[in-house]
């Protein structure tokens, strides 16, 4: 071993998780998945690995794949992959498994995911997702289950109903206001996915920076101007007409109806709008749980029809850039051309996907990850350490009761002992000294108690000669007077 | 999208999980963190990627990564690789934060590791691990703990008392057996890997097997030859005394004390066991569930003290290679240098990793991870497609009721509904046309007590006649109906 040693460090955008994170991003698992077992979905889990091609991720006309993603080859040369999302594994799975899966397909799955990017603040090259899809279903019904059922998700969250609003749109109605405004062909590709990435930035740059990026362009506070579609005047009012200010959802897609009239793919969209809004209305959720915004793009990649985005409302201080609102939670959409690249005939599907790191952060905002701070184990000290074996009996008998106990296995002296259990934060320490072995007794001291006793008492001689919180009891009665100690702090 | 359309398929080695496969992974690993969080141990996470360094992968003298890990540049030219087990990843966990963590540190956690080798039957390129390790301790009372929590695991697991062992050795043991042969210094390490792999395969080869690699070598079954140790007949004999069938764990260090009488490190390592011996033996746990085993090797990597193996001993039919018993299912070890990579102090370490697959394959075998196979969804039919508005508002009030149910989102008659509905598993389905919707009825059909009337029915008419277990009830009373039905057939 060389003296130069390593620097223990991890690549940027990743981060290890401790016990309270990881016990609060259970909980949060575990109430989602009830919420979609309930639906009927059920889980299933792919490798994070995949050929490169089958995730869709080979640059166009290259050989070599998106940067964006982690891609290595074996030792056959072929191509692999770390998954960047859940959605291309899932479609690669349900071709593979075509004939044996039931159809319609309900299926849920949580994992990571991995992407080749700068990170920065809040974005990470890790990061989990937990998602639920519905596969060979075109009708409308599996996209407004699936609006209904992230409405449900957020209220068995604890997010209270009005913290939060699923949104849904259809990209072809804004397929269609692209041709009300003749942004049509493949000239015009480049232009398209401008108008959409401006619109997309709306809830960032508000009405005023839209504009702007639809028409000449925007120059933003660092001074760095971007160029914006090159609209006229006519073209953006209709574009920005999807921001208006409309009340209620009938509404919405009446406003925007209008705009629509010579397109018929806007047609279409808006009757597919319609319907999911009447499926959600008769299930009682169009009483602002689920909600018609034809603003919601939604990424720009395989989404062929509807769109949905779920949004935490509630205000938050300090929030990023200003924007008062938590934002967008996750969302998702109809993909029906995705499991098509594998199969012969059209396969339809839709799902969603959670970001489980910002909903559990906007959780943690509103303070429904908090649990009894759970305490820790019991510590059997090791006074005399030739007789270590007792201690550890000691151990064992707490174990064998289901008492969450540990031997202290360092080499430091009693006061290190005690500074280790208050680190743990054990509700009590066991005590034997040869003194107590010849009486068969233990010494037990409740931490918690003489915390509290030690914040009364007032000089250094005193808290010897009480020894608060501290008592002997008969070796048979450890677990017993253990116990009673738990039960006093409410352990579980 | 091109007519050439993609195979669906996943890279060797790499496979996907259904829901009883991850129902039975789920109820596995709650066991096992229940055991680990009644020791004392806490939960942590690291991500799957680490840099290559920090896993120690790097080829000797060359700077290129391992050929068995999946390692990658990202965009600063970095060599990142994917984990290729949990204890790399620890050890640069606790080197990072090392004063903020209480000392010594226990803790625990499961997640997948990936290897690029090439699989083969039960040999995968991603796969989990449960580890659990205790960091800062160098007692061999944490050797001990390990190796009674291994125990207490096989038994929460449902492992009956005598169907598995976990056995104990010293890595310096064994080192003190080399030198007792005068297998010592730089010029015999080649030699001592040769005895050290050729005495892990006792379990396959025998004692014969083991004999002939320690001597000249030895031809398999294909005619392929393995080149011996070349050891002379005397040292053979050394070696092979560590498999001499000497019952108890006591004796089985009195057998090879003789052996070790003039090497240090075996005095050393000797001692080492029997204090371990001493601790499990105070505790209960001498009865059989930890012995002293002069024979396990436990890879050659890192180990530097304690060793231990985690066997299952029952018989299995048709084992691989015609072993009669089903064999290891984790195991570890003291690794006091793997944390000290990083830091200027000694850092002790031990701990051990289960395999999860592996062991799950066992537990399935032993029929311990069969659950009352779950009841699928209760299935609403759509038999007017203009009223899917309504069969939708019985799904929703049958889920706000938890009950687990779907609205068919297909598009078949009902024939394929029904289909589809047996293939899930249902228990029931609910159908209304307008007769019934006329009379505010709804049809319920009980899939299971259907199935079974079915086969004491004669005729095509007379099943038609009969609609066995098929009911109206009225709208409002659906709930309730399928609640009995439910109940009726023990469902969850």
């Amino acid at each position: 071993m060389s003296d130069q040693k390593l620097k223990p460090r991890l690549p940027r955008g990743l981060v290890d998780r401790g016990p309270a994170e990881i016990a609060a991003t259970r909980r949060m698992l575990e109430k989602i998945q009830a919420v979609y077992e309930r639906y009927g979905f059920e889980p299933v889990e792919t490798p994070a690995i995949e050929f490169t091609d089958a995730l869709g991720k080979f640059l166009p006309d290259q050989d070599r794949p998106n940067e964006g993603v982690f891609s290595f080859q074996d030792d056959d040369e072929q191509w692999l992959s770390l998954r960047y999302d859940l959605t291309a594994p899932l479609a690669r799975y349900v071709a593979e498994n075509f004939d044996a899966l039931p159809k319609p397909y309900r299926s849920y799955r949580a994992g990571y995911v991995f992407r080749n990017e700068k990170p920065g603040p809040g974005r990470f090259r890790q990061f989990m997702q937990f998602d639920a899809d519905t596969v060979g279903s075109a009708t409308m019904a599996a996209d407004a289950e699936i609006c209904m059922m992230a409405a449900d998700t957020m209220e068995a969250l604890g997010i209270p109903r009005g913290s939060y609003v699923v949104k849904v749109n259809n990209r072809k109605v804004l397929d269609g206001l692209l041709e009300s405004i003749k942004l049509t062909g493949p000239d015009n590709e480049l232009k398209r996915l401008t108008v959409l990435r401006a619109m997309d930035k709306f809830d960032r740059l508000g009405r005023g920076g839209v504009q702007q990026l639809l028409g000449e362009g925007r120059k933003d506070e660092s001074g760095d101007f971007t160029r914006g579609a090159g609209l006229n005047a006519a073209a953006i009012e209709t574009v920005l007409s999807v921001f208006a200010n409309v009340p209620a959802s009938e509404n919405k897609l009446a406003h925007i109806q209008a705009r629509l009239k010579d397109s018929e793919t806007g047609q279409r969209g808006l009757q597919e709008l319609e319907e999911i809004w009447s499926l959600v209305n008769a299930s009682g959720y169009g009483d602002g749980r689920v909600v018609i915004d034809p603003s919601v793009v939604r990424g720009l990649e395989y989404y062929t029809g509807p769109v949905y985005e779920i949004e935490l409302t509630f205000q938050v201080q300090g929030g990023q850039d200003g924007t008062p609102r938590f934002g967008s939670v996750g969302g998702g959409g109809r993909y029906d051309g995705l499991v098509s690249r594998f199969r012969p005939e059209p396969v339809p599907a839709t799902g969603f996907s959670i970001g489980v790191s910002r909903l559990q952060a906007a959780l943690s905002y509103l303070g429904k990850l908090e649990s009894t701070a759970d305490l820790g184990p019991v510590v059997v000290t090791v006074l005399d350490r030739a007789r270590i074996a007792d201690y550890q009996r000691f151990v064992a008998r707490l174990r064998a009761d289901g008492i969450r106990a540990e031997l202290y296995l360092g080499s430091g002296k009693m006061a290190a002992q005690f500074k280790y259990a208050d680190r743990r934060n054990s509700p009590c320490v066991i005590i034997q000294g040869s003194d107590e072995q010849q009486r068969g007794e233990v010494q037990i001291k409740d931490l918690i108690e003489g915390a509290r006793a030690a914040g009364a008492i007032a000089s250094n001689q005193q808290w010897r000669e009480s020894r608060p919180a501290q008592f002997a009891v008969p070796e048979a009665s450890l677990v017993e007077a253990v116990r009673e100690i738990l039960a006093r702090h409410g352990a579980r």
